[in-house]
């Protein structure tokens, strides 16, 4: 059996030994200081580059308070919001030299517990917690820390920098948009009321129809789950009643997209006859949607960009203002 | 303004003067040695932990050759296939007491570098590659790091350990149910040619249907993108045509629900009149694909949690088995 083995690092011993000098030399020669030949330096250099040698950075960095390195936490496992978040990140940040390392944590307080140690014995900078629910913190206490923490798409304790996403401001574009399209019978068509996002939708929904002057009752808002079933099946009980909705804004793109389908099962054109716009903007959902989903963009990554810089200040020592950032979302108007 | 401020960390002589004792009292208590009271030796425990004191671990982890953090690099932004990767990657070393972290590199080569140092200098024990192409590799020489590095899910170098799906076992098994459902006329509408997991799949395809003797042609291979677009497109050709396939196999979940959803609209009814296939089981589409989506599912979890044990045995200087691993793909049977 052909065999690979790493039993230990290129030590700084190995690299004299390859060069034929001692370990003084070879150690002035990588660090640039000492009396050598150009040409001695360049050839130990050489060697130590070839056969993969590294200096000690962790040595190094004893001596300087930062380690260039981000913690991002998450428990959202299917990476659909903190993917994004994360290219955010990653982008404010690699100009000052700053990578990010995601751990996931699902919701075990146990494993969070190993990621976050893990991190803070790398020495990171400090760490963005995000997630996939505004109203549900991660599993593990941060507020205690050593090294700053921002908060992103999860909660986050009252003294803390939290950026969420402008939910009401969203929602009301969205429902602003049908009424442009002067949509007369408007209903909201969402997910489980105990998600904050959902109320926050629904409350703006029904001011955005009371300041036009639009009927709004409770049963213009139909909570169910988050999928296209229940798309389906709200489409359904709609169009069992009397009076038919020519406007329906949705909780999410999944919803959306099984409202569209049973609307065009039925006959109903979208938008000739019904209005639809989603939310999150969930590219590969929205796009294939018949016709393209119209739908409100989070901005995630935006809102990630803006949390790694918030957070490199805090590490720089910089005052930041305390609290949450509401950041504005986008109306991305495609076909629906 | 309210202000938060991180300008450093707490360090032991910060405990030492909290505590109201010497450093060296202070860092022995710390340290579990030396004498004292047990009570002053809580005490100052207590107060370290209060002031969210920690040991200095870079210091320490330079005495020992072990970081217990495993990097993970890819360029799978969206993380469809990555982060099940990774959960599997966090399942199986956790019991060793090792974190993973991830960095997205995208295919900008110096993006990539820049990451992949900052992993090194985080001295990680060992690096795993993934990405979203096994014809691929990511966009940076891993292959003469100080470091073991697996592949998984990504082209490796010819002497490493790269750890794939096997996706003609997976096809196989696709059609080989199309044929124990008894149909006779089976096609295979797929992606672009230009990958290797298309032309993997198309082989096992065609060598099935010939085992049978079933009937196979280069017009039964229908090459498109990977959308449900071209799921409706392929649809309206073969029905087009003189005569209708009864079998489809499906080289992604998002096309096969285009193909479903096609069928349906022309009143063809799944699996009745035609059985349908996908590949990914991506269950956000195959749970919600009417009927659910019978669908290969490539047990990407399993395959990280291979691929993390693998690393593990190089960082201990085991040997491994180099070259592929090619993994077990499973069909998982739903209504279509």
């Amino acid at each position: 059996m052909a065999g690979v083995d790493f039993a230990g690092r290129v030590t700084l011993h190995d690299v004299a030994a390859a060069a034929g000098v001692s370990i003084a030399t070879a150690s002035k020669a990588l660090n640039d200081t000492g009396r050598m030949s150009a040409d001695t330096r360049a050839r130990i250099r050489r060697v130590a580059q070839e056969m993969g040698f590294r200096p000690n950075v962790l040595a190094k960095s004893l001596t300087s308070k930062r380690s260039f390195t981000v913690g991002l936490l998450t428990n959202d496992t299917y990476g659909r919001f903190t993917l994004p978040v994360m290219a955010g990140i990653s982008e404010g940040l690699i100009d000052h030299g700053v990578s990010v390392f995601l751990c996931t944590v699902e919701d075990n307080p146990e494993l969070a517990k190993i990621h976050v140690d893990a991190m803070l014995d790398k020495q990171v900078d400090g760490i963005i917690a995000t997630g996939k629910r505004i109203d549900k913190p991660l599993p593990v206490d941060l507020s205690k820390l050593s090294v700053p923490v921002v908060y992103a798409l999860t909660a986050g304790p009252a003294d803390a920098v939290t950026l969420l996403p402008n939910d009401r401001q969203g929602a009301d574009e969205a429902v602003q948009h049908l009424i442009a399209e002067r949509r007369q019978r408007i209903v909201h068509i969402t997910g489980p009321g105990a998600f904050r996002v959902v109320q926050e939708r629904a409350a703006a929904f029904s001011e955005a129809l009371d300041r036009a002057g639009l009927p709004v009752s409770d049963a213009a808002i139909l909570q169910g789950d988050w999928s296209e079933r229940w798309g389906h099946e709200a489409v359904a009980m709609l169009w069992s009643g009397d009076a038919q909705p020519d406007g329906i804004f949705c909780g999410n793109d999944q919803i959306a997209r099984g409202v569209i389908d049973a609307l065009r099962e039925r006959g109903v054109g979208v938008p000739a006859q019904v209005s639809v716009v989603g939310f999150d903007n969930w590219e590969i959902v929205a796009e294939q949607t018949r016709p393209p989903l119209t739908t409100v963009d989070m901005n995630l990554k935006e809102l990630g960009r803006q949390a790694g810089q918030a957070l490199l200040r805090l590490v720089n020592g910089e005052a930041v203002e305390q609290g949450l950032w509401k950041l504005p979302c986008t109306l991305v108007v495609r076909g629906s």
